[in-house]
């Protein structure tokens, strides 16, 4: 019996930056739809093309943004391409089906890969088993591939609780994915022993609503601080004036020697 | 790992005019029954035969309707197939299921494919995963997709909230779709929001019940005049006296040069 | 992209006799079990014999029937296959799997095939799929189709009810059915109503259970008189004394000049 | 359109013997648990390697089985494999899902498969599917089909009942058995009544918990007495003390020349 | 037709030691999450280089640690490779779906794979129906195939019960298992009798929680001298200070030549 060699390690270096990631966010408009968005960012080419002069690692995209406005951003920023999704009107317990198969990402140009899994949902069952393939078909393409790991659900009484998180960040560590992105705990001291339950999947914050910027710049240093890989975020870059500035800043934490 | 080229170019230029795109909606037959229809319009070859007459751009139907009634229209009228569909009997959670295949489609000579996504529905995330496929089977086809992008469902309190509208344009938007129909929100200023929502995919709207003639031209030129690339009318038209008349009037506003 | 020619004209010339279709129906064994036989009628081999003496274009049977008694009639009597069944002991919902691939039905010798969709049923959508695909295969093999269109479920007041039977065979037409065998309304008047709004889909309709011959004979009338393209008939053939004698009277309606 | 021959006449002599069924039942260890076994018949080599002493014609194992103790049994008595089961623990809507594919009992060495469907139970959908399918693919192979049709769910007051028992049969003979395996309606009239609603489906009793011996005798006699096939019986030969003697007493009812 | 031959008595000899097995369980970040380590074995590093230097016969892990962590055991320690698991958050009737395929197993480098069925759990029948696709496909590579075999969900008051445990004893047997793991029953004349039920197949228990030493051996011993074949034990060893001196007694009980 032959077994096929998979290695990641360029294909992972294709979204990093001093092997750390700093992914720009732009898939709400499936997960919260417009009201996350102001007059200008409404337009998925405004920030789309603000992408290209940011020191990021990748962009965070639904495939139709990915497809729709590709002559925006390809080659220029690397893909991380949203496999599946769903909007947060639906009352039912949390289940965000696949939307793009693992072959059309890699058809529209994706450098990674990711898939959402609610932990402790009801359907969480259905979540680990395709989140099962997608890791199978993704190491045949040697492609980078990231689990959105939040505890939602009937059953979850707080997703940023850190046992909880640690538990989030754990499980995408043994369904085999790369990266994880999970909830900041709020603070270094329990975020570090999340990071430390990830074991060898590296580990990257959802950057959440919008804060003042002392707060946020204050947590993202606590962050990698506290031993995160990088960061994802969205609102709290382009929902502000000057994203350019921001993304700058938060690109020196980020990439900066200190931790 | 060599990339497929997609373009759809002129496959959207065959269902459009100046850009513009004027379906005549025959599907109701389906969604609604026939309490929709008079004794004429109730025989579908009646609508049909005179939809050739029409200054439109499409004509949508179920696949019975293409078939049976293909030596009718067939290389008259392009065809936007409508893959799946449901009557209104039942009080279950809305869920349309995929009836006709995109090869099938094809195989009957559709010049694009429709499918409902009823947003917010407990069965959203089956939709999700089922337009997803047909996305991508529709872009190797190079063959335009229009999501009906309804919002529906136990959790939607008001289907043609401008909030509403506008999620459901922009999910259109992130499934890939290319077209999507919509429901008018009710004014001018709304609406132009929900166009900006979907950004580069094209929005038209959904017809609705038969209204004074008044009320509709006045509607359509608001439509219009907020930025939409068209609409998808059914019983404004057919269930008028005078139907060509009607279609002509419409066709002005949607072809016409003013906004 | 080439397109594969469909041509059922002389398949349905084999399952039917001056355009009209005359069917004798026993699928009742699995539909309503051994209670709708006598100590005669409960042997199949009985009816199926008779079968081969009556002036009809098809015996409607479910797989284990064509396939056990298949010396009996096979090459005599067109055979109607139907492709799924449900017994009536269950009190959920009415949903009816498919049993018989068209691949199989072909295999067996199907002259044409049947499904039953519930319309109305909250299992409507799942029924809808899998008519959508077998629509698909018939065509392949140029086998017409046959669709048991009848209101049922929990959201249905009156299956038999004028626009509700109006709406089921619109339905049968929606979804590419050749044929619907559908309630008989009850007069001609709305029958004929009915019959229009299945357009180019050929009208049969259902016998029901057993009546007074008369009573029979004069439904069969109307409902030739209102349209229809036939009727598919089991108990009120087979469970009167002379079954011969019945079929060639109802023949004589069926296949008789006036209408 | 080439028609494949099947012809299973070859295939049904392997499994009977004078045209009659007697099959040593042992699929228990699923269907009931241990608790059906005393201390020696728990272990399956015993009752496995009795069964070749025995004028059997065939023994009912679920894939576990046969494949562990192949050698104790294979090629000196035939194998009935069994494809699907369940425990009894679970106080769902009765659904015993396929085990073992056709195609693996083929591989395993089954001479026949066997399938059970609760009729009338809310899951009888999915068993008439799956059952459609295994007949489908059992006819590829010329392999005999058995269906256990058992009566089970909410829907069902008693399974034995001789109408409901009757219903059993015939929806076996309609799926396309082979042989089917039903209750015994505790009568010879009312079985015989049975039997004929099973057409050419072979008919065989499935034998029921321990009995005294008097009893279980009179039964078997009325029941081959009806008209029955044959019998499948496990329970009230290998609990008891002398399994070989009363094996013997039974084969002289089945294989006797009086009915 | 021509049968394959399956032998798996080489393979199982690779993860065995005099016919006994001793595995390191460590799927516990999945199964209980982080909550099951301490400081240390939180990194699942730690605990993997120490298996190399136990005297066991495999590690069971998830394909995350397995494909993370390959270069720190592979082909030092035999691969227990989990396909199945869930989380203990959801409050859901217990199911596990499958994560990992057969084939992405020995792609992995599995020497046995492993499947939780909850017996008795409203799901059985999905799991059943799982397992034994499973089943097929290990004897396709010669792969040991272990069932967790767990009585779970509203239907079972005490999992432990010692007519519950053989009964799930019994169902591993059955569904093909060449081991199965269970619960011990708490005693040894009880537990012999579970172990009879499984007839061939191969009998190892699950650890449980952690226990005092003295405890923990004594169950160790009389589970041996029950007749079981081996032991799968994680957090009794590497919770302790010293998980080697831990392992080697262990190691001494099951390899010892008394039972």
């Amino acid at each position: 019996m032959s077994r096929k060699k998979h290695d990641k390690t360029s294909s992972m270096k294709k979204i990093s930056k001093k092997g750390r990631f700093f992914f720009l966010a732009l898939d709400q408009g499936l997960e919260h739809g417009p009201m996350d968005f102001n007059d200008k960012t409404i337009d998925p080419e405004h920030i789309i093309k603000l992408s290209t002069k940011m020191d990021i690692t990748g962009i965070i995209l639904q495939k139709g943004l990915a497809i729709k406005y590709s002559e925006n951003f390809m080659k220029k920023v690397p893909l991380i391409l949203k496999l599946n999704g769903k909007t947060l009107l639906s009352k039912r317990e949390p289940f965000a089906s696949q939307i793009t198969s693992v072959k059309e990402a890699v058809d529209i140009g994706a450098n990674a890969i990711g898939y959402t899994v609610y932990v402790g949902s009801d359907m969480e069952s259905d979540m680990f088993r395709i989140a099962g393939k997608i890791e199978e078909e993704a190491r045949d393409y040697n492609l980078p591939f990231v689990i959105w790991s939040y505890p939602r659900g009937r059953s979850i009484s707080k997703p940023t609780n850190p046992d909880t998180v640690e538990y989030a960040a754990r499980v995408a560590l043994e369904l085999g994915a790369d990266i994880t992105k999970i909830h900041y705990t709020g603070n270094k001291k329990s975020f570090s022993k999340v990071i430390k339950a990830a074991g060898r999947c590296k580990v990257i914050t959802a950057g959440g609503p919008l804060e003042p910027l002392g707060n946020f710049f204050k947590d993202a240093k606590n962050i990698m601080a506290a031993g995160a890989d990088g960061m994802a975020i969205g609102r709290n870059i382009w929902q502000h004036d000057d994203p350019l500035d921001v993304s700058k800043k938060i690109a020196s934490i980020i990439f900066g020697k200190k931790r």
